[in-house]
């Protein structure tokens, strides 16, 4: 994808027309707004799960299928973007990034923690009730994000916080490294609109107001879906934003690793 | 999302260390690929409607139903892919831009015409069979894309086809025309995928195997929730690399519409 601001400048470089110049949105109100948003789709979930399904526990029934989707949102889309988009922040904009790096690391293991005990919740449950496991393609594509973000997460820290990569290898593996995080964005926030609608059919039937006769909790869920897409457009949108992006002119100590291995 | 190319040549400009220089992947085999991987899609949702869903029909029944999915995934995704991709074509990368201009448009309409189809389909399906009609998720993410899509389609003719938009505007315009381009095409997947994922639910239950046993058709669907995911990843990641983009160093007439008003 290709930033607003990019192709204005491009396009300010290259033709011999005027040219209007994207106006440079700040990062900070932006950030505030994004913040407010991933918030927001935390709340929604849990009052979904909380109001209309029954709560939380960890017996095994539909109360600890809940966890599922409160830990997936929260883990998957909204900590996952904002480890996507820390090294976005002014500060970090500014001095050694090996820090930055380590908050990047650690958010995004906070996702990944959040996400397997998410697959343990809905796990547990179909154990439960002898429903099989992995069969819908919400779950294939589920699982396929999961174990794609764990390559990601593991080739990232081997790559940019052990000391053994060689640089060539780092700058190598850091543009396939970006790519696949975005990916692995898009596939998460898929995965949820599956889950979301997939859920929906399930619980909104026979004894229940039909999913089709759009009872309260359809219009809240519907919208909990919108509001994960569009944090997830925004994302993605601020990722690929060139002036937002991380000076790179460097100190060597950008390429430094969390443990040297000879110095 | 940043492209593999443009990251790895920012990195040889910025940083101190020996850099590899990401390989630069050949447009063409790549665009064959792709070009088996669209028609495969195509041809899985086809065999899945044919063989497993009764064919088709215009009747009402659920075989004018099985016109959706074949023409949301033949318009929305691989058309689409198709028009978003042509300015990398080698051909489309000397020369005027205009007659490529045409082209995306029209592949751009296609795609649209074949969209607003399968909703006819779906339409009909439902008010024969006395269904309502835009309560699921699904349905919501599906009606805002094509929306969007219209409103693209809608602005992107009239400024760069038609000739009353000052060049000021368009090269304003052209960013966000790329920003959304790529967004409709995550929205489209996102729609297939919980679309294939609610017809499973619907389709496979008492009377036939029910689909957390896993039948060939489940297994034959899931597939191709996973193939158009990959068609619209490898879509989105030859967009952003820089090295397939347009030089647009250009001559006056890569600013000329269609129609010329003074001229």
């Amino acid at each position: 994808m290709e930033a607003p601001g990019e192709a204005a400048g491009a396009a300010g470089l290259r033709c011999h027309h005027p040219v209007a110049k994207m106006p440079d949105l700040p990062f900070l109100p932006f950030c505030v707004l994004l913040g407010g948003l991933g918030l927001l789709c935390v709340a929604f979930v849990g009052a979904w799960c909380q109001h209309w399904r029954g709560g939380f526990s960890l017996d095994g029934s539909a109360r600890t299928f809940n966890w599922h989707p409160v830990l997936m949102v929260t883990g998957m889309v909204v900590l996952y973007g904002a480890a996507a988009l820390i090294y976005r922040l002014p500060p970090a904009r500014r001095g050694p990034k090996l820090p930055w790096k380590v908050v990047h690391g650690a958010l995004a293991l906070a996702a990944f923690i959040l996400a397997v005990l998410g697959l343990a919740a809905v796990f547990r449950f179909h154990n439960a009730h002898g429903t099989p496991n992995m069969y819908s393609l919400h779950s294939w594509l589920g699982l396929v994000t999961v174990l794609l973000f764990s390559c990601q997460w593991a080739a990232g820290f081997s790559a940019f916080l052990l000391p053994w990569a060689p640089n060539w290898l780092r700058a190598f593996y850091k543009p396939i490294h970006v790519f696949f995080g975005a990916t692995v964005l898009m596939l998460s926030v898929a995965s949820c609109v599956s889950g979301i609608n997939e859920k929906l059919f399930f619980s909104l039937k026979n004894g229940t107001t039909e999913y089709k006769l759009l009872p309260a909790e359809a219009v809240f869920a519907n919208t909990l879906g919108l509001l994960i897409i569009l944090f997830g457009v925004l994302v993605l949108g601020a990722l690929a934003r060139p002036s937002w992006k991380r000076p790179d002119t460097d100190s060597p100590e950008s390429h430094q690793p969390l443990l040297t291995a000879e110095r």
